[in-house]
Protein backbone atom coordinates (compact mmCIF):
# COMPACT_ATOMS: atom_id res chain seq x y z
CA UNK A 1 0.00 0.00 0.00
CA UNK A 2 2.05 2.80 -1.19
CA UNK A 3 5.36 3.88 0.72
CA UNK A 4 5.52 0.11 1.95
CA UNK A 5 6.71 -3.04 -0.14
CA UNK A 6 4.27 -4.38 -2.51
CA UNK A 7 1.26 -6.94 -1.40
CA UNK A 8 0.10 -8.83 -4.02
CA UNK A 9 -2.82 -11.17 -3.80
CA UNK A 10 -2.79 -14.28 -6.21
CA UNK A 11 -6.06 -16.61 -6.68
CA UNK A 12 -4.50 -20.20 -7.24
CA UNK A 13 -6.92 -21.53 -9.09
CA UNK A 14 -9.88 -21.19 -10.84
CA UNK A 15 -13.14 -22.81 -12.83
CA UNK A 16 -14.54 -20.80 -15.12
CA UNK A 17 -18.46 -20.49 -14.36
CA UNK A 18 -18.13 -21.96 -11.14
CA UNK A 19 -15.84 -19.83 -9.84
CA UNK A 20 -16.28 -16.58 -11.38
CA UNK A 21 -17.86 -14.57 -8.86
CA UNK A 22 -15.69 -15.51 -5.94
CA UNK A 23 -12.25 -14.79 -7.94
CA UNK A 24 -14.19 -11.21 -8.99
CA UNK A 25 -14.41 -10.86 -5.08
CA UNK A 26 -10.79 -11.80 -4.21
CA UNK A 27 -9.74 -9.36 -6.56
CA UNK A 28 -12.11 -6.86 -5.76
CA UNK A 29 -11.24 -7.50 -1.67
CA UNK A 30 -7.77 -7.03 -2.39
CA UNK A 31 -8.53 -4.17 -4.35
CA UNK A 32 -10.61 -2.42 -1.67
CA UNK A 33 -8.62 -3.49 1.22
CA UNK A 34 -5.06 -2.20 0.82
CA UNK A 35 -3.39 -4.97 -1.94
CA UNK A 36 -1.50 -3.46 -4.31
CA UNK A 37 -2.40 -6.09 -7.45
CA UNK A 38 -3.69 -8.99 -7.94
CA UNK A 39 -3.14 -12.31 -10.16
CA UNK A 40 -5.55 -14.25 -11.63
CA UNK A 41 -5.41 -17.71 -13.24
CA UNK A 42 -5.27 -16.87 -17.32
CA UNK A 43 -8.63 -18.49 -17.84
CA UNK A 44 -10.37 -15.59 -15.34
CA UNK A 45 -10.66 -13.13 -17.74
CA UNK A 46 -13.92 -12.66 -16.92
CA UNK A 47 -12.89 -11.18 -13.38
CA UNK A 48 -10.17 -9.64 -14.71
CA UNK A 49 -12.34 -7.53 -16.74
CA UNK A 50 -14.80 -6.65 -13.85
CA UNK A 51 -11.94 -5.52 -11.38
CA UNK A 52 -10.51 -3.20 -14.06
CA UNK A 53 -13.56 -1.72 -14.72
CA UNK A 54 -14.50 -0.73 -10.84
CA UNK A 55 -10.48 0.58 -10.77
CA UNK A 56 -11.29 2.22 -13.67
CA UNK A 57 -14.40 4.04 -12.55
CA UNK A 58 -13.83 4.48 -7.97
CA UNK A 59 -9.78 4.92 -8.44
CA UNK A 60 -6.34 2.92 -7.83
CA UNK A 61 -3.68 2.55 -8.04
CA UNK A 62 -4.57 -1.14 -8.70
CA UNK A 63 -3.01 -3.56 -11.03
CA UNK A 64 -5.02 -6.61 -12.52
CA UNK A 65 -2.62 -9.63 -14.00
CA UNK A 66 -2.54 -12.91 -15.25
CA UNK A 67 -0.52 -15.67 -15.40
CA UNK A 68 -0.48 -19.44 -16.76
CA UNK A 69 1.94 -20.69 -13.97
CA UNK A 70 0.84 -20.55 -10.86
CA UNK A 71 3.34 -22.50 -9.39
CA UNK A 72 6.36 -21.01 -10.65
CA UNK A 73 4.96 -17.57 -9.59
CA UNK A 74 4.36 -19.08 -6.20
CA UNK A 75 8.05 -20.28 -5.96
CA UNK A 76 9.64 -17.39 -7.94
CA UNK A 77 8.34 -14.84 -5.68
CA UNK A 78 11.41 -12.19 -4.34
CA UNK A 79 9.91 -11.81 -0.99
CA UNK A 80 7.78 -13.56 1.98
CA UNK A 81 5.26 -15.72 0.93
CA UNK A 82 1.56 -16.54 2.93
CA UNK A 83 -0.84 -19.21 2.06
CA UNK A 84 -4.53 -19.01 3.98
CA UNK A 85 -5.63 -21.88 4.95
CA UNK A 86 -7.79 -23.17 7.32
CA UNK A 87 -4.90 -25.57 8.15
CA UNK A 88 -2.46 -22.91 9.21
CA UNK A 89 -1.03 -21.55 12.18
CA UNK A 90 -3.58 -19.05 14.00
CA UNK A 91 -3.78 -15.59 12.30
CA UNK A 92 -3.41 -14.46 15.64
CA UNK A 93 0.16 -16.24 16.63
CA UNK A 94 1.37 -14.85 13.54
CA UNK A 95 0.28 -11.94 12.64
CA UNK A 96 3.06 -10.04 13.99
CA UNK A 97 5.88 -12.00 13.02
CA UNK A 98 4.05 -11.07 9.27
CA UNK A 99 3.71 -7.56 9.78
CA UNK A 100 7.75 -6.97 11.24
CA UNK A 101 8.54 -9.22 7.78
CA UNK A 102 6.18 -7.18 5.68
CA UNK A 103 8.10 -3.68 6.90
CA UNK A 104 11.18 -5.46 4.90
CA UNK A 105 10.24 -7.64 1.92
CA UNK A 106 7.38 -7.66 -0.63
CA UNK A 107 4.38 -9.99 0.28
CA UNK A 108 2.37 -12.44 -2.02
CA UNK A 109 -0.68 -13.71 -0.58
CA UNK A 110 -1.94 -16.93 -2.05
CA UNK A 111 -5.85 -17.31 -1.72
CA UNK A 112 -6.69 -20.85 -3.33
CA UNK A 113 -9.78 -22.20 -5.37
CA UNK A 114 -9.81 -25.02 -5.96
CA UNK A 115 -7.56 -27.70 -4.45
CA UNK A 116 -4.08 -26.54 -4.29
CA UNK A 117 -1.02 -28.49 -4.15
CA UNK A 118 1.04 -29.57 -1.38
CA UNK A 119 4.03 -27.80 -3.22
CA UNK A 120 2.46 -24.38 -2.33
CA UNK A 121 2.27 -25.22 1.10
CA UNK A 122 5.67 -26.07 1.68
CA UNK A 123 6.79 -22.93 -0.75
CA UNK A 124 5.06 -20.83 1.57
CA UNK A 125 7.25 -19.18 4.18
CA UNK A 126 3.72 -19.24 6.28
CA UNK A 127 0.46 -21.28 5.85
CA UNK A 128 -1.94 -18.68 8.10
CA UNK A 129 -5.54 -19.72 9.26
CA UNK A 130 -8.28 -17.15 9.49
CA UNK A 131 -9.60 -19.37 12.56
CA UNK A 132 -9.20 -23.13 11.14
CA UNK A 133 -12.78 -23.56 10.51
CA UNK A 134 -13.95 -23.80 7.31
CA UNK A 135 -15.57 -20.38 5.79
CA UNK A 136 -14.69 -18.34 2.98
CA UNK A 137 -11.57 -17.60 0.95
CA UNK A 138 -12.85 -14.11 0.65
CA UNK A 139 -13.32 -13.75 4.49
CA UNK A 140 -10.19 -14.86 5.03
CA UNK A 141 -8.14 -12.77 2.90
CA UNK A 142 -10.35 -9.86 4.16
CA UNK A 143 -9.60 -10.27 7.89
CA UNK A 144 -5.86 -10.87 7.25
CA UNK A 145 -5.40 -8.23 4.68
CA UNK A 146 -6.78 -5.71 7.51
CA UNK A 147 -4.43 -7.60 10.41
CA UNK A 148 -1.60 -6.92 7.88
CA UNK A 149 -2.09 -3.60 7.32
CA UNK A 150 -3.31 -3.16 11.35
CA UNK A 151 -6.61 -0.84 9.85
CA UNK A 152 -4.58 1.44 7.63
CA UNK A 153 -5.57 0.49 4.60
CA UNK A 154 -9.53 2.15 5.22
CA UNK A 155 -7.85 5.53 5.40
CA UNK A 156 -6.35 4.91 1.93
CA UNK A 157 -6.96 7.82 -1.11
CA UNK A 158 -7.96 6.86 -4.72
CA UNK A 159 -6.32 8.46 -7.52
CA UNK A 160 -8.14 8.94 -11.08
CA UNK A 161 -11.44 7.84 -9.87
CA UNK A 162 -14.03 9.23 -11.56
CA UNK A 163 -16.44 8.64 -9.09
CA UNK A 164 -16.62 8.40 -4.77
CA UNK A 165 -19.02 7.76 -2.79
CA UNK A 166 -19.67 9.78 0.56
CA UNK A 167 -19.94 7.70 4.03
CA UNK A 168 -23.78 8.65 4.90
CA UNK A 169 -25.89 7.48 7.99
CA UNK A 170 -28.64 6.84 5.89
CA UNK A 171 -29.03 6.81 2.08
CA UNK A 172 -26.59 6.59 -0.84
CA UNK A 173 -24.87 9.16 -2.20
CA UNK A 174 -22.13 9.38 -4.73
CA UNK A 175 -20.41 11.96 -6.04
CA UNK A 176 -17.52 13.38 -8.62
CA UNK A 177 -14.30 13.28 -6.06
CA UNK A 178 -13.78 16.87 -6.97
CA UNK A 179 -16.53 17.59 -5.26
CA UNK A 180 -15.74 15.20 -2.60
CA UNK A 181 -12.69 16.89 -2.16
CA UNK A 182 -14.08 20.22 -1.83
CA UNK A 183 -16.60 19.05 0.51
CA UNK A 184 -13.85 17.66 2.97
CA UNK A 185 -11.98 20.99 2.68
CA UNK A 186 -15.35 23.20 3.94
CA UNK A 187 -16.54 20.25 6.16
CA UNK A 188 -14.00 18.91 7.83
CA UNK A 189 -13.14 15.24 7.59
CA UNK A 190 -16.18 13.39 7.89
CA UNK A 191 -17.58 15.49 5.36
CA UNK A 192 -20.78 16.68 4.29
CA UNK A 193 -23.39 13.94 5.57
CA UNK A 194 -26.71 15.64 4.07
CA UNK A 195 -27.69 14.06 1.40
CA UNK A 196 -30.59 13.12 -0.11
CA UNK A 197 -30.95 9.48 0.21
CA UNK A 198 -31.76 9.32 -3.51
CA UNK A 199 -30.77 5.17 -4.59
CA UNK A 200 -27.91 6.00 -7.67
CA UNK A 201 -26.43 3.22 -8.28
CA UNK A 202 -22.83 2.93 -8.60
CA UNK B 1 -20.38 -15.25 21.19
CA UNK B 2 -21.94 -16.81 24.55
CA UNK B 3 -22.11 -14.53 27.67
CA UNK B 4 -22.86 -11.64 25.46
CA UNK B 5 -25.65 -10.67 24.09
CA UNK B 6 -26.91 -12.47 20.92
CA UNK B 7 -24.97 -11.36 17.26
CA UNK B 8 -27.43 -12.61 14.52
CA UNK B 9 -26.82 -12.49 10.66
CA UNK B 10 -29.22 -11.85 8.22
CA UNK B 11 -28.16 -12.22 4.32
CA UNK B 12 -30.84 -9.93 2.76
CA UNK B 13 -32.06 -11.36 -1.01
CA UNK B 14 -31.00 -14.54 -2.31
CA UNK B 15 -31.21 -15.56 -6.37
CA UNK B 16 -30.94 -19.58 -5.75
CA UNK B 17 -28.59 -20.55 -8.42
CA UNK B 18 -26.71 -17.47 -8.54
CA UNK B 19 -26.31 -16.70 -5.44
CA UNK B 20 -25.59 -20.02 -3.75
CA UNK B 21 -21.63 -20.08 -3.09
CA UNK B 22 -21.94 -16.20 -1.68
CA UNK B 23 -24.61 -17.21 0.36
CA UNK B 24 -23.26 -19.86 1.85
CA UNK B 25 -19.93 -18.14 2.43
CA UNK B 26 -21.77 -15.41 4.42
CA UNK B 27 -23.01 -18.34 6.67
CA UNK B 28 -19.71 -19.99 7.13
CA UNK B 29 -18.32 -16.69 7.79
CA UNK B 30 -21.13 -15.83 10.56
CA UNK B 31 -20.71 -19.16 11.87
CA UNK B 32 -16.79 -18.97 11.78
CA UNK B 33 -16.17 -15.33 13.08
CA UNK B 34 -18.26 -15.61 15.80
CA UNK B 35 -22.57 -14.74 15.18
CA UNK B 36 -24.50 -17.14 17.05
CA UNK B 37 -26.38 -17.56 13.85
CA UNK B 38 -28.04 -16.72 10.24
CA UNK B 39 -30.82 -16.43 8.62
CA UNK B 40 -31.30 -16.77 5.47
CA UNK B 41 -34.49 -16.01 2.82
CA UNK B 42 -36.60 -18.87 2.52
CA UNK B 43 -35.48 -20.09 -0.72
CA UNK B 44 -32.07 -20.26 0.41
CA UNK B 45 -32.71 -23.53 1.51
CA UNK B 46 -29.42 -25.13 -0.16
CA UNK B 47 -27.07 -22.87 1.56
CA UNK B 48 -28.72 -23.76 4.94
CA UNK B 49 -27.91 -27.27 4.65
CA UNK B 50 -24.17 -26.76 3.96
CA UNK B 51 -24.25 -24.27 6.52
CA UNK B 52 -25.42 -27.09 9.17
CA UNK B 53 -23.57 -29.87 7.37
CA UNK B 54 -20.72 -28.04 8.85
CA UNK B 55 -21.83 -27.31 12.00
CA UNK B 56 -22.54 -30.99 12.48
CA UNK B 57 -18.82 -31.92 11.27
CA UNK B 58 -16.84 -29.12 12.97
CA UNK B 59 -19.13 -27.82 16.04
CA UNK B 60 -21.53 -25.09 17.33
CA UNK B 61 -23.48 -23.96 18.75
CA UNK B 62 -24.30 -22.16 15.88
CA UNK B 63 -28.21 -22.04 13.93
CA UNK B 64 -29.05 -21.53 10.90
CA UNK B 65 -32.56 -20.55 10.08
CA UNK B 66 -34.93 -18.82 7.71
CA UNK B 67 -37.41 -16.38 7.18
CA UNK B 68 -40.23 -15.97 4.45
CA UNK B 69 -40.31 -12.01 6.10
CA UNK B 70 -37.17 -9.98 5.52
CA UNK B 71 -38.31 -6.32 5.90
CA UNK B 72 -40.54 -7.46 9.22
CA UNK B 73 -37.53 -9.33 10.73
CA UNK B 74 -35.40 -6.13 10.33
CA UNK B 75 -38.21 -3.90 11.42
CA UNK B 76 -39.17 -6.48 14.55
CA UNK B 77 -35.43 -7.50 15.74
CA UNK B 78 -35.31 -6.16 19.83
CA UNK B 79 -31.68 -4.89 19.56
CA UNK B 80 -29.20 -2.62 17.29
CA UNK B 81 -29.36 -3.13 13.87
CA UNK B 82 -26.36 -3.04 11.83
CA UNK B 83 -26.14 -2.78 7.99
CA UNK B 84 -23.34 -3.13 5.85
CA UNK B 85 -23.60 -1.18 2.67
CA UNK B 86 -20.96 0.65 0.78
CA UNK B 87 -22.58 3.76 1.24
CA UNK B 88 -22.93 3.44 5.02
CA UNK B 89 -20.66 5.60 7.83
CA UNK B 90 -16.87 4.45 8.14
CA UNK B 91 -16.83 1.31 10.37
CA UNK B 92 -13.23 2.87 11.52
CA UNK B 93 -15.53 5.26 12.63
CA UNK B 94 -18.83 3.96 14.43
CA UNK B 95 -17.01 0.56 15.72
CA UNK B 96 -16.38 1.90 19.29
CA UNK B 97 -20.40 2.97 19.53
CA UNK B 98 -21.41 -0.75 18.14
CA UNK B 99 -19.28 -2.53 20.48
CA UNK B 100 -20.45 -0.34 23.32
CA UNK B 101 -24.59 -0.84 22.45
CA UNK B 102 -23.18 -4.59 21.68
CA UNK B 103 -22.61 -5.30 25.23
CA UNK B 104 -26.30 -4.19 26.51
CA UNK B 105 -28.00 -5.60 23.32
CA UNK B 106 -28.51 -8.35 20.80
CA UNK B 107 -27.14 -7.26 17.72
CA UNK B 108 -28.53 -8.25 14.28
CA UNK B 109 -25.92 -7.74 10.84
CA UNK B 110 -28.03 -7.22 7.88
CA UNK B 111 -26.26 -8.65 4.91
CA UNK B 112 -27.41 -7.20 1.47
CA UNK B 113 -27.45 -9.55 -1.86
CA UNK B 114 -29.64 -8.09 -4.58
CA UNK B 115 -30.80 -4.46 -4.13
CA UNK B 116 -32.02 -3.71 -0.35
CA UNK B 117 -34.81 -1.44 -0.28
CA UNK B 118 -34.37 1.67 1.36
CA UNK B 119 -36.75 1.06 4.16
CA UNK B 120 -33.86 -1.23 5.77
CA UNK B 121 -31.29 1.90 5.57
CA UNK B 122 -34.25 3.71 7.13
CA UNK B 123 -34.84 0.98 10.07
CA UNK B 124 -31.26 0.30 10.63
CA UNK B 125 -29.76 1.92 13.49
CA UNK B 126 -26.09 1.75 12.03
CA UNK B 127 -25.51 2.19 8.06
CA UNK B 128 -22.17 0.66 7.99
CA UNK B 129 -18.96 0.68 5.26
CA UNK B 130 -15.88 -1.46 5.75
CA UNK B 131 -14.64 1.08 3.23
CA UNK B 132 -16.94 3.00 0.64
CA UNK B 133 -15.67 1.09 -1.86
CA UNK B 134 -17.36 -1.86 -3.94
CA UNK B 135 -15.91 -5.27 -2.66
CA UNK B 136 -17.71 -8.17 -1.40
CA UNK B 137 -20.00 -8.39 1.22
CA UNK B 138 -18.62 -11.76 2.43
CA UNK B 139 -15.21 -9.20 3.13
CA UNK B 140 -17.12 -6.47 4.34
CA UNK B 141 -18.88 -9.26 7.34
CA UNK B 142 -15.62 -10.77 7.71
CA UNK B 143 -14.01 -7.48 8.52
CA UNK B 144 -16.99 -5.87 10.78
CA UNK B 145 -17.17 -9.06 12.81
CA UNK B 146 -13.54 -9.46 13.59
CA UNK B 147 -13.95 -6.13 14.59
CA UNK B 148 -16.82 -6.24 16.87
CA UNK B 149 -15.63 -8.91 18.33
CA UNK B 150 -11.69 -7.38 18.57
CA UNK B 151 -10.45 -10.27 17.38
CA UNK B 152 -11.77 -12.33 20.85
CA UNK B 153 -13.75 -14.76 18.03
CA UNK B 154 -10.52 -16.39 16.51
CA UNK B 155 -10.23 -17.96 20.56
CA UNK B 156 -13.41 -19.17 20.41
CA UNK B 157 -13.81 -23.31 21.22
CA UNK B 158 -16.60 -25.37 19.45
CA UNK B 159 -18.84 -27.93 20.85
CA UNK B 160 -20.06 -31.02 19.54
CA UNK B 161 -17.36 -31.10 16.67
CA UNK B 162 -16.56 -34.90 15.28
CA UNK B 163 -13.12 -33.33 13.42
CA UNK B 164 -11.06 -30.70 15.18
CA UNK B 165 -8.17 -29.15 12.61
CA UNK B 166 -5.00 -28.75 14.35
CA UNK B 167 -3.12 -25.74 13.31
CA UNK B 168 0.20 -26.34 11.22
CA UNK B 169 2.96 -24.93 10.02
CA UNK B 170 3.09 -27.39 6.89
CA UNK B 171 0.31 -29.75 5.92
CA UNK B 172 -3.10 -30.32 6.88
CA UNK B 173 -4.15 -32.29 10.18
CA UNK B 174 -7.51 -32.98 11.22
CA UNK B 175 -8.02 -35.07 14.26
CA UNK B 176 -10.72 -35.98 16.71
CA UNK B 177 -11.82 -33.49 18.99
CA UNK B 178 -10.94 -35.41 21.98
CA UNK B 179 -7.59 -36.03 20.65
CA UNK B 180 -7.02 -32.35 20.06
CA UNK B 181 -7.77 -32.01 24.00
CA UNK B 182 -5.27 -34.24 24.80
CA UNK B 183 -2.47 -32.26 22.49
CA UNK B 184 -3.34 -29.63 24.16
CA UNK B 185 -3.15 -30.72 27.60
CA UNK B 186 0.03 -32.63 26.68
CA UNK B 187 1.86 -29.51 24.86
CA UNK B 188 0.18 -26.56 26.09
CA UNK B 189 -2.33 -23.90 24.49
CA UNK B 190 -0.08 -24.58 20.69
CA UNK B 191 -0.79 -28.19 20.44
CA UNK B 192 1.46 -30.51 18.59
CA UNK B 193 2.30 -29.37 15.37
CA UNK B 194 4.47 -32.48 14.10
CA UNK B 195 2.03 -33.63 11.62
CA UNK B 196 3.29 -35.94 8.76
CA UNK B 197 1.41 -32.95 6.45
CA UNK B 198 -0.74 -35.53 4.88
CA UNK B 199 -3.69 -34.54 2.68
CA UNK B 200 -7.10 -35.47 4.14
CA UNK B 201 -9.79 -33.63 3.02
CA UNK B 202 -12.40 -31.91 5.49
Amino acid sequence: MHAEPEVAVLRYGHRPGRDDRMTTHVGLTARALGADRVVFPDNAGQSKETVEDITDRFGGPFAVETTDAQKAFVRNWEGVVVHLTMYGERVQDVQDEVRAVHREEPVLVVVGGEKVPFEVYETADFNVGVTNQPHSEVAGLAVFLDRLFDGRELDREWESADRTVLPMETGKRVVDPSEADAMEMANGAKGDESGDGSADDV
